[in-house]
């Protein structure tokens, strides 16, 4: 039932062609989805200007062509996730302005411009060079999502001394994702430094009781610094969709 | 070396007193702790006018009595988590103003006003009456670290509309906390419905192969609302003070 | 919004006091709640009759005896599950009428006689009497929902041969409710003599690698009888809930 | 020993030919196999009609074809699950009237109608689209069982407006299987809006913490929703047999 | 149905007051326990002369007081385990001659003498003092079976040598059984010097990554030695009763 | 040091030749290997007649040959297990008298006859046909390792009756191997039967909540059949080298 | 067999009255256990003047005291780990020099000097307050093990400066101990600090996903700092024994 | 800032260009990085003479090529570590110098003298055939990192024997690396028989309930033997690394 069938409803009331009791049982029993989509509107706000996202891992090649094709119709801008070079060919060919990233393995189509938050920028600091497809995975998100994002590499906390060096661009985050595997203790050092959210995203990098990230995990789960928000494990669009529900945040 | 001292050792210098190559050497071996807590004024920010926070599980009613009469001596406001009665007690007799709550396990004591954050308000919301002691953490601390909180209590996912009933408290929250047990799918739903950052809080209620909060945390990690961040079981002051890193948050 | 309050702005609309336009904005806002509970009515149905049930577990005497004593002004059948005899003696001052089972931990008040469902009788069968506490919840609770109820106790597959010797009772059962602990193999034995619903209850009984209960539960989802089905551990409740679901069942 | 043994047995007592003695010493060693199958004829009635099931994982080729050439003489229904189309190719070739559906990795020989319990329709409801082969498993094996079936895909608890749009669907289902991975939280929504019984299946799909479906299966086992029951992962066949136990009940 | 009604009912068919076809149907009937009973006669041979067994863990003193005095009436000589002091106090006032252990946490009554099995000795050894109510429990159950029994304790795998000194015990045992907490090593070093049944019985001793005995059962499952069986953690009384099963095997 | 050695060491002191200080110094040096082979003389015993085992698994086709070509010149029996196809066909080539069986991965070379022990047969019984691989493997190093063997395939607990109808096999065996996946029950159903040892082997068999076996592990491990020993997952070699130890056990 | 008794036998060889081969058939058949301790010096150079240890844990005060009394008369240094103070007061009565830390729970008699390793000092860290008694024990084993010792306690890796100030002390140590619960990340730190050997112990200390110290022991094994040892959770005496290996190590 | 800029500003305060004020601005804000490598020497004197390491395992060929070409530039000696033939065929092209171990998959390049640790030799010991990859990383590790090396393999527990016979070797290693898969039981007897660190490393070697080296890690970390401590499963690098902190150590 959309707004012009609910306003068809109340005006054959109005004009008496319908009582006020077949009304009522008329309401009770309409449609739940209509209602509901107009009364969350904070969610649409979220999604204007925001891309379409396709997970692209259970899909074929064909299967994501046809949704990025029909979407793109739409002149939207596009991310598709988890989608390697096989799968990317046929989207390049016909999108040549899209561009695809074997290492995030995402592709992005900008057909309309990005309007980027004002209120900061999005920091991703990776512990290892192996957490850079998950931080990549990340930046990419988060850029498509509207955020301006600044990108720090390999720097564990094995040597302390490289995190320590960059504090300045530790303190001109407005939110910080850090991803890390192994025993994922790098959110608990940067937690401790700043002030702003910091999300913590375990990596399945490691072997042997890394358990395929369940030992970074359960380090970020117990940090002993305050306040760190944890993700999935190799989950860098989750972090980045968290920091955008943050970076975009207006007061209400 | 605190800065006074910095400020001699180079006088020493500026004067001759102090050869360049002694000074460097000096240098060279300060102490990291002073540079550090210099160069790193985020963190220092976040906690002017936030209380002192003591967690009381593994402390005797002793041990805690102590650290408040110190810390109340400064003015500052206190929070003590995880206490049960009989150790809030001698902090009763001794400070009448403070406040124990037994549900949530908390004592605060207010020795100046608490200057709530302009942006928005913390809206906590817990999916049976066993969370509330977990949600009544969160909004406690909350409250204390500086941000006005609502609560929702008792809106599973079993009994959908009585959630969706609150639509328009959904809306006004700047950040929403979701405190959930057994199968914790509430963040889910609630991460469907708003477009605001929402922290995930597992509690340990349920039996069975609810296996402490494991089930609740799984689930909530898998979320399939995008953006969803999580902390850990029965975390109801890491979730609020997430919550506060976010709402507090203010452009770099 | 209940029916009268949706009663008196139809009928604004309809004698003009309300215009078309803003009784369009005020329904697309009303709660929710009623419409969902005006909608689904199949579950209204399994409600007539059936007692209020009260998880007694997390709750205090006092709390119990609270929420019993309201719900018994409504003339309501009462069933309050996981309560020990110190929380129940309150209850038995106040309700003489009422009975405590110091097995299944529940305390029952029948004040309606109890409607059963014509389909056919629950059978409870359990494997050792370890396990007679959960199966006398699931009886109990099964009773209590609306079903006849026949028990079997102590037929373990280690001595196969006395559930064999009950097949008059599995055979004439229009469901069935396995309760087994240690190696929780009874289901794929029940599962493979009878052609009606089976659930199955795993118990937190046995020691060591039974993992409380974890062990009976994988053995019951590995189960190599098709179409059993499985509820939580100790879940006495759940299971006679979900028999309910079956043997109350109508065509639509 | 068949009826016709026995009856030979007892007549050589009856005519002499055979002392009481040996009789009962022949008695006492005959096979269990025979007085069982006699015994239990509930299950049987299960059987009739219904088709041959053959389990096509762990087999060749080859040795499913042998098996469905030698049941397909006797004029049966056949049904070969988890078969991958490499499989299924010589069984289409000697069958051409038989149907392979890629998605749900099944092959259908239908050599006789058909007939559908009369009660009602089994809904199958999958959160994702990713979960659509284990749902499809679910709808066919419960078609070949003899069942009317329906189908509702993607609509997960995140955009819980979707579901709540399909009441009408929901109210008209005798039996419903609700298939989702992830967080696994949808049953639990579905248990709270109907009365009929609920199968819950998890799925393997997700990543990271999902543990190959174990985030699911913990969810579904401790739903907030009372009478949920559940089958193992990915055991779309379980859960359409669970769903025809249920759905072909007679009163005894 | 025992042997006299067979019988009977033979002999009416026999004699003509029963036809031939109401026999067929009596017999097909006919309780299952009997014929059960009546096949297995492997099972009652070992029952003879072997101890009436119960658990004590679960019941009450009334309880066990109850069935110890009723099978007491038999003459059985009478094996209760996992039994306390205070449970037992009741059993030694009224069983003068019966025996508490209280580190096996057994109680023995032998009312008639017990029948060593001829075939040899069943050791037992265990690998720490900290293993000792174990292995007790072992060595108790074992000689009440009918067993002679001979303990060694105290020779773990750090002090290899003092193992290796008890040659000529191990040498002399029919079956070996091996109790072992923390890494449950002992087995494999046992299985490697003798040639005869190794029977190894992980015990929930040891603390962190013990895990309540699930290192040592892991441990002894991935035995280096070949043929190492193991039983569950702490179950003395299973591997005593699989050395049983072992020691009094007689040809068949 | 072989006995001969130590005769002229000895000798050495009595004809005077080497002083009592210098004998004491060697000896208590004496390598411990000899000491050891000399005073463990039982596992001699179990080795003579029994073939030389590899395990294949690890091994490439070219070190499988070398290590079977060294140990055929001896004239021993050989078994090779884990073993495909592809490694074994050098083997095959190279000795037209051995024999590989691919269902149970294994390459036999019988040079000469194998002696059977006089006590009795090994009955292995598995559940489902996709367990015959480990049963085999059990089975055919059953046999090499010099026992009579009897296999009953397809016996799950949920069609127990054909379980029952082969009562006189499970009375002849001396010991039994019971191989099964999914929930491993069987070992429970077969230990309430027969008084003789009974080795459970758990296979990987299953899906999802199977866990790879450790279903089946914990289902056997918590067995309520008093006595059932377990040895690891799809570990056939390892049950049958077991009831290799019970069958040829001889009395001390 | 000392070397006395060996003395004895060879003499009796080399005068006569023992032939060669009774000699030899003695000597086969001689302990193990003295050959053992005589050929492994170096296990027996390591207990010269340390103390003899008691596991008090699993122990009576009686047990205890009684194992103290003996060993006391030998005048030994003795340590009791894991006791309490209830256990300890019998031993303070009775040895007024020894001395009881509530804290560490170790009851310690010094009878005669300890003679401390020269090489250098053990430095024992830890990550919270919480951590202390875990620490205290490494602390107080290593002291009564013979080494010197320095505590940092309370320098976790959300305050990193606290650290790096201590920079000294980092420097001085010959072993560092790093003990910490939670994520465990702190050995990360250190170990990327110092090049001596760095032993991590995880304590059990957090809540929810710590898992009773999983979490920090699976963060250590993964510790991204390279040649980081771990020992079981909670293990401060197997830390310090560790350490004093190392510690007091000669070059051979 | 390295030295040179430092005292360029101390020079600037010292003539008086830069006022006292300014040069405490200046080095408060100086980066931490510079003052940490100038702080913490020991670091710095280990990688002396040591090679540079590189982690092949998550790189291409290509990008290992590079970063060994880069470094060997500097003179340096090499070791990629967890490299296949593929990967460094390319490498022995370039540089015919370097070697190649299949077995433990490392690449070595040494362009300058190794320099050995004085202190002793590292004694590598493996349990079986299977975990020689693993030791031979070690071995190699160990050597590259400057120690002399010993190895002895294939000497498991269920043959004690064949360790015990090798007492000379364990008594001349300063420390030993035990590496073992299965129930990982051969560091509780090495560390029993000797008074040198032992570091033990759990393998993935083993099937079934040996979940991929979980066994023997949790054997090693519940080792019966005092002192031992545990790195990651396969992680033999990490033990050769730890090794050689322990046996490169002088005192401060």
């Amino acid at each position: 039932m959309n707004p012009n069938e609910l306003k068809i409803l109340l005006q054959s009331i109005s004009d008496g062609s319908l009582s006020v009791a077949d009304g009522i049982e008329r309401l009770r029993t309409l449609p739940f989805e209509d209602v509901g989509v107009a009364m969350i509107d904070h969610h649409r706000e979220l999604r204007q200007g925001t891309p379409e996202v396709i997970l692209g891992e259970s899909k074929s090649a064909g299967q994501i062509f046809t949704i990025v094709e029909k979407m793109a119709e739409k002149g939207s801008n596009i991310l598709v996730t988890r989608i390697n070079r096989e799968k990317a060919e046929p989207l390049l060919a016909r999108f040549p302005d899209g561009s695809f990233d074997a290492e995030s393995r995402t592709f992005c189509l900008e057909q309309k411009p990005l309007e980027f938050a004002t209120r900061g920028k999005i920091l991703v600091i990776c512990a290892g060079t192996s957490d850079i497809p998950v931080a990549r995975e990340a930046s990419v998100t988060a850029r498509m999502l509207g955020n301006e994002v600044v990108e720090i590499v390999d720097v564990g906390v094995a040597g302390i001394h490289r995190l320590l060096a960059r504090g300045d661009q530790l303190r001109e985050a407005a939110v910080i994702i850090v991803v890390a595997g192994m025993e994922g203790a790098l959110p608990s050092v940067v937690g401790g430094l700043v002030a702003v959210p910091v999300i913590a995203v375990p990596t399945s990098v490691g072997y042997g009781a890394a358990f395929g990230g369940v030992a970074a995990l359960l380090g970020m789960l117990n940090s002993c610094a305050s306040g760190i928000t944890v993700v999935n494990i190799d989950n860098g669009f989750g972090a980045a969709y968290a920091a955008t529900r943050i970076n975009r945040l207006t007061s209400p």
